[in-house]
């Protein structure tokens, strides 16, 4: 069987997709037309599958928003995994940031690998690789580990040092991968393509994840030119409410799609 | 009202106690005698919160365990925050390590703070000052930021840099404390006194939770002389899995606490 970085680069390869929607339920963003209770957002995230499964290869279920409904989200999550998993062949992501002392992170690994049995999850990599370690261990997951964010404060210590803390990460990340090819990267796509280049050629052949395309304003085109088919890009926001009223969202997220796969269609021909 | 953290060094000193209890319920671990169950579990915090509440100030419940548990884990959660609430005056932290970006983080806010109304949270701050925001707004619930942690593998990042990544996040913490006197620090026991001096230079009066005592090897005595009132210190293992055996739990509990007391009298005299 092959390593999960290989299967991923097949996935993309064979497919011509390379999307991955961030799955972030949000009641105070629903759609006006759905009831704005715990039913009305199952049935909002029953529509965006419906409306996106042929278009992309992964779904990233962002545990903050399930968690913030407290007892009710856990079961959102449960219904949420079941209705992927009735399409075939969709890669599950916890986009869960955890990481812990190697014994707390042990049990981290068995909630999300074992007992809800994504397919991948994202990790925060401050404490050092003894609290990513645990996760590593599962050889045919992914491990997607952050290292140069999206968000603005990435200033206050990704950029820290010289050479600067995100490419020390980065060179971690190369390391850890070694043993089963089982690591990626969290790359958020920014403005500056020199970030991005910098992170290639110590990453090599690693596959990316990039946030930061759409609600947060980063550039596709320029994260194509540089990563092609080793990003697995990530949108949430620009999709999920691309339309404030129901009765409009299935054709708006079809507009996304179509201008999203123009630029696309031109880096994986 | 006082800010969060002069309550909290208010509480140490009013009540000469400084001690968290760290709640991992494990079940590979689970002392003979209980239910290798989800019940046992129960019976089983239900015993170390009893064992326990006289000799503590704070209860830590670490995520991690909990949810290695599934919707079981969610339930028992909850039982355990009941259970803790049944006594007056506990800091109920959340030992969770969050942080992602703003918009994430604000629904990880949500669910620690509204939803199940921890007191307190520990996070994580890699990706910066817009992913702690969210939390510090709730002025009068705790932010305790992971800084200088206990692990082998906080060399990797942690000590990167002149000066060190750790005293780069101190100095972060200080200022974002600034507002609301509610952030506090995540400081591992560890062997060499010098990184302990160095943070509490950086952190003024800012009190730190200091994990690493006990099964992790640190000496509880040099985090006294340093930080004195102003360390919550947070002890799991070595008080829930004292006993292999569920007749001999309380007084092998008993035994630590006295051991430990004595240790902290010559300090909170």
């Amino acid at each position: 069987m092959s390593t999960f970085n290989a299967r991923l680069k097949e996935k993309i390869i064979q497919s011509k997709k390379n999307l991955c929607i961030a799955i972030d339920p949000d009641m105070d963003r629903l759609p006006e037309g759905y009831p704005r209770d715990i039913h009305g957002l199952e049935e909002f995230l029953r529509d965006i599958l419906n409306f996106t499964q042929d278009s992309c290869i992964a779904y990233k279920l962002n545990l903050a928003f399930f968690e913030s409904l407290g007892k009710d989200g856990i079961i959102l999550l449960e219904k949420t995994l079941h209705l992927i998993r009735r399409v075939e062949g969709k890669l599950i992501i916890a986009d869960a940031k955890r990481g812990d002392i190697e014994n707390s992170s042990r049990k981290y690994a068995e909630a999300f690998f074992r007992y809800w049995n994504f397919d991948a999850i994202t990790l925060n990599p401050y404490m050092g690789y003894d609290s990513i370690k645990p996760f590593l261990e599962y050889r045919n997951k992914g491990n997607i580990v952050l290292c140069l964010t999206s968000n603005e404060s990435r200033r206050d210590f990704l950029l820290y040092g010289n050479p600067p803390l995100y490419a020390k990460v980065a060179e971690k990340i190369y390391e850890w991968n070694q043993a089963f090819d089982n690591v990626m990267a969290v790359v958020g796509a920014t403005p500056e393509k020199h970030f991005l280049q910098e992170i290639k050629t110590i990453l090599k052949g690693i596959p990316v994840l990039v946030p930061g395309i759409g609600a947060q304003g980063g550039s596709l085109e320029t994260v194509m030119e540089v990563f092609s088919h080793g990003a697995l890009i990530s949108v949430g926001r620009s999709i999920l409410y691309a339309s404030s009223h129901r009765q409009n969202l299935e054709k708006a997220i079809f507009k996304f799609l179509e201008d999203y796969y123009r630029v696309i269609r031109k880096h994986l021909p």
